[in-house]
């Protein structure tokens, strides 16, 4: 049955990148006989210079209609003046996330070998890394009530937010890192603060339940502070982490940045059924935007994320994969991951050696 | 004119540690005539021992007529599996730290030229590094109303917590960071995710206000997925770092971890007098306590701390430190921090180089 993917290029590089991971996905389609319908829409900066608003009537139809959705990214600072925070380039993902429930958020953080200097860390204890973070995207703290600045007594102001998640968020999010983590090392650790927040005594709660329905799953519990310094340690002890949404923003940027190389780190966010929407981690890079100069294989991983993820197509996912260690190996390299001795490529190259690591 | 210092030697290696660091003080009083008083009291798993809880009111009574407080480490084993949370060890701390108003907690990084091997990050990112992260202690999401877990409409359970600061609150951690940085390298990086969060978006404002009445200092702003990042990436960019409650709690583990080297790190709780207590920021280490293994150190950076922060006795206290660098050139270590071709030494051995290097 023919499924329909959504092209949203956004702004910066995102077009420029998207082009390449595009050339990938429509040649895996032939190829795998993958019966892909692909389209294009407007997104962030792009649709406010065309429409005035992050996301157009059209685009949120046709992410509605999608059953998966590539986007390039948002922003710029073009945009970054406008004092309605709800006309900013960002406002258009918030938008997707939020209308489509994308409230599973994986985070994959693996360094390949070829780029292990690229790390702040030493190689021993990076290289080979794979970890996946599991971040709740549409609840906690960023999204609870009540939130705002009151008056106190005396007049004094007070800034409140309110942390808050039910049963239900939680054992939905656990559902998503309980099926990675069976697909992959079999190893889950919540991370939490158990100790201190009551909202997380639920979450370690509800990950204990959700433990009995993975009995082939090893389940640990962890304190955010210790695994922000459990990062650092040994990053390679983790599989599958899955936590709320404002720990995970911390503790997924921080594990990205042990790879040292960001423009390689593929990211999804998944709906209840596993419909989702596919970025790169990395953002729009106004300043290099246009120059053939981004690397476009985080995207390109994207593209892989979403084959597995919600198309059903995992083997032609490890393709691709297999297809950028590749062009690794050949020490091709974009300006973002270059090194002595490795020859340096523009986005059109690198996207031409991974087409062509997929023919051969 | 006299002052009172209260040590409280805790649990596990508590006792050994504080006993090199007390030998220390007695020294450095005597040598700078300092005119301090020292005396001893039982808190944590000791306390609980003893008087059945964890801060006995004439541990308390001390402690609020103490000048400053030196700790040692508190918990173990013995005590953690005590069902009622009031009678662990670890509420003896958090009873002070309440009762005293303790709210200012200092956290430097330091990571010495001498043990930057012990890093997992690469020598040229991390040797030299000396960040200190001001977190605020008392407020926060750690103890803001309302929280629980409570019954939505179906019989959904719910967890909540508050996560709130007045600016009051915010401006006394913010002067605490401020001095601090004035008295350093006169940069302040203020942690917050103003982006998102109401509270953090007071937190800025107050923090910028600040800013007029200190024109030496350069403030800037940095959000916390952004600094949990940039402490991987780049750690020695930092020169003081000052956050909230939460965020604190984790990048000041994290940044404590950058160092490799635990057992070298001190920290300070201070009230809005400057008033105090000093603490190792490792724990309690059961499994090799009362074994004269433990690494004194970071106690004995402590009581360098102590007499910077609320001894006014700056001096003393560089001189402390100067010692300690001084036992690091000579290639003794405690085990911890031991490496190939450096000499082992126990916990006294330590004592007794710095104690050489401070009559030298
Ligand atoms: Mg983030
Ligand atoms: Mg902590």
């Amino acid at each position: 049955m023919s499924k329909n993917v959504l092209i949203l290029p956004g702004d910066g590089i995102g077009p420029e990148i998207v082009a390449q991971a595009r050339r990938v996905l429509d040649l895996v389609n032939q190829q795998d006989s993958l019966d892909l319908q692909l389209s294009e829409a407007l997104v962030g900066g792009a649709a406010i210079d065309a429409d005035g608003v992050p996301l157009p009537e059209a685009t949120l139809d046709a992410a509605r209609a999608a059953d998966a959705i590539l986007l390039g990214a948002v922003g710029g600072p073009k945009w970054d003046t406008n004092p309605d925070f709800q006309i900013r380039p960002e406002k258009g993902l918030l938008g997707i996330r939020s209308s489509l429930g994308l409230f599973g958020n994986l985070r994959p953080a693996i360094l390949y070998p070829q780029l292990a200097h690229a790390s702040t860390l030493k190689p021993e204890v990076v290289s080979g890394l794979d970890i996946l973070i599991v971040r709740e995207l549409t609840g906690g703290i960023y999204f609870g009530q009540p939130r705002g600045v009151r008056l106190k007594e005396g007049n004094v102001r007070e800034g409140y937010n309110t942390y808050v998640y039910d049963e239900n968020e939680i054992r939905r999010i656990g559902r998503v890192a309980f099926e990675a983590a069976r697909a992959r090392d079999k190893r889950l650790c919540s991370v939490d603060k158990a100790n201190v927040l009551e909202v997380t005594v639920l979450w370690r709660e509800i990950m204990e339940e959700l433990s009995k329905e993975y009995p082939d799953v090893e389940l640990s519990h962890m304190y955010v502070d210790n695994a922000a310094m459990q990062l650092v340690r040994a990053p390679k002890q983790f599989d599958v982490m899955v936590t709320g949404n404002m720990f995970g923003d911390i503790l997924s940027d921080a594990a990205a940045m042990l790879t040292g190389s960001i423009g390689m780190l593929p990211s999804a966010s998944l709906d209840v059924d596993g419909k989702g929407m596919y970025e790169p981690c990395h953002g729009s890079a106004p300043d290099i935007a246009g120059q053939d100069l981004a690397n476009p294989l985080a995207t390109i991983l994207s593209v892989a994320m979403m084959l597995r993820y919600s198309l059903n197509a995992g083997a032609t996912a490890d393709r691709i994969e297999a297809a950028v260690s590749q062009v690794l190996d050949q020490n091709l390299r974009t300006g973002d991951i270059w090194s002595e001795g490795m020859q340096k490529v523009s986005t059109t190259e690198m996207g031409d050696a991974v087409i062509a690591a997929l023919q051969a």
